[in-house]
């Protein structure tokens, strides 16, 4: 049943080739939020226009890697940890993809947030962000190296960001509540730091399928047994 | 290259479980989100109580779900259309639980909304959230019965979702720019407001996802023509 091309040089080439585009995805992604925050704590218009124009090299690179995944599956038909990593990859381009727009969604706040007086000085916010894109790159990094310590760390994290959003939120909130010329500019930065909580899901969710992948283990809503067909 | 089974019984029975379940864990999904805003709307705790409790079996069909995806890609090794249909049921599965945690989300903003004095007769959330559960049912209809035309119409319903949010947004922030008092819960009415358009994403998602399929035609990204390794 197994074809002869399974663990062939070609196929492995092939497979590394997906690997490094989907590193490259990533890297556009985390780019991509990074100088969106960046706009925002710059205040900077022109950053702002930046990240809103630049989405189209990730979404052409979304298209190829779904069409690459498809290849695979259809002419090398992988078995066991090999099937697992390219479907795992049809997710994690899906999760980055979304990364990409959240960046958008982002600086379409930024730009409102900049057009007002600044509610306080960004400190959170950008820690938020830092977290977030270490989180994507560590989530990869375990995906190309199938390093299941890493995807764990990648988890853990994930707890700092709901911190952080917490108290970003009670913070703001008490602003709003002061001062009602805050109210607007205040609902930009709690937008903000809720597209940065997801942006911290979809690493979270990567580095699931990282521990999936290597282990056939689902670790999804603490489901701590193999399962009943795992390959 | 083709095995055997690929065309036989036993793979198009399994084909067809993997559907119904799916409509299942859609209909759960949708379940969820429509006893979530029912909580809102009437201010009952017991509901938003009985959904914050009710994500189990939506979760449980999650892990099931992508467990058959694997069995059915790694056994019969599709082709064509048959393995464009197992690998958007990956992903369908994947909206589908999310769309089962964005009801928790409604529910728990419910939760904090009903503890303080209304803002408001809720009109357009409830409307929002029929919308978003109509796209979500038209979604899986489209997927099942192969319908290119439904997942279209599903694409088109996506407008109304974010005008609506827009005007919801607007309405709120004239309430809280005048009243203090109504910033708390309508920071929550906008955050459930947020969440139902996610929902329609997630509707859009697997609409695109029928087109693909059927079609091998990528409709995301505006890309209107063939992938270069369409299959």
């Amino acid at each position: 049943m197994e074809p002869i091309e399974h663990h062939g040089r070609h196929f492995q080439e092939e497979l590394e080739q997906l690997k490094t585009r989907l590193l490259e995805m990533g890297g556009l992604a985390e780019e991509q939020v990074r100088v969106a925050v960046k706009a925002l704590t710059d205040r900077d218009r022109d950053l702002v226009d930046f990240v809103l124009q630049g989405d189209e090299p990730i979404n052409t690179l979304h298209i190829e890697l779904d069409s690459r995944c498809f290849m695979l599956l259809a002419l090398h038909q992988p078995m066991a940890v090999d099937l697992r990593a390219i479907v795992s990859a049809v997710k994690i381009n899906t999760d980055l993809e979304r990364v990409g727009d959240l960046a958008i969604n982002i600086a379409e706040a930024a730009r409102r947030y900049v057009a007002l007086a600044p509610v306080k000085k960004l400190i959170d916010i950008p820690r938020m962000a830092t977290i977030a894109q270490s989180m994507l790159r560590d989530a990869l990094d375990a995906f190309v190296r199938r390093d299941m310590e890493l995807a764990q760390r990648v988890l853990n994290e994930d707890d700092k960001l709901d911190a952080l959003k917490t108290q970003i939120f009670r913070e703001l909130l008490t602003y709003m509540l002061q001062d009602p010329a805050t109210i607007e500019p205040a609902l930009d930065l709690i937008l903000i730091s809720r597209h940065l909580e997801r942006i911290g899901d979809h690493a979270t969710n990567i580095a699931e399928d990282v521990i999936f992948m290597v282990s056939a283990r689902d670790v999804r809503h603490h489901a701590d047994e193999r399962l009943p067909h795992s390959l």
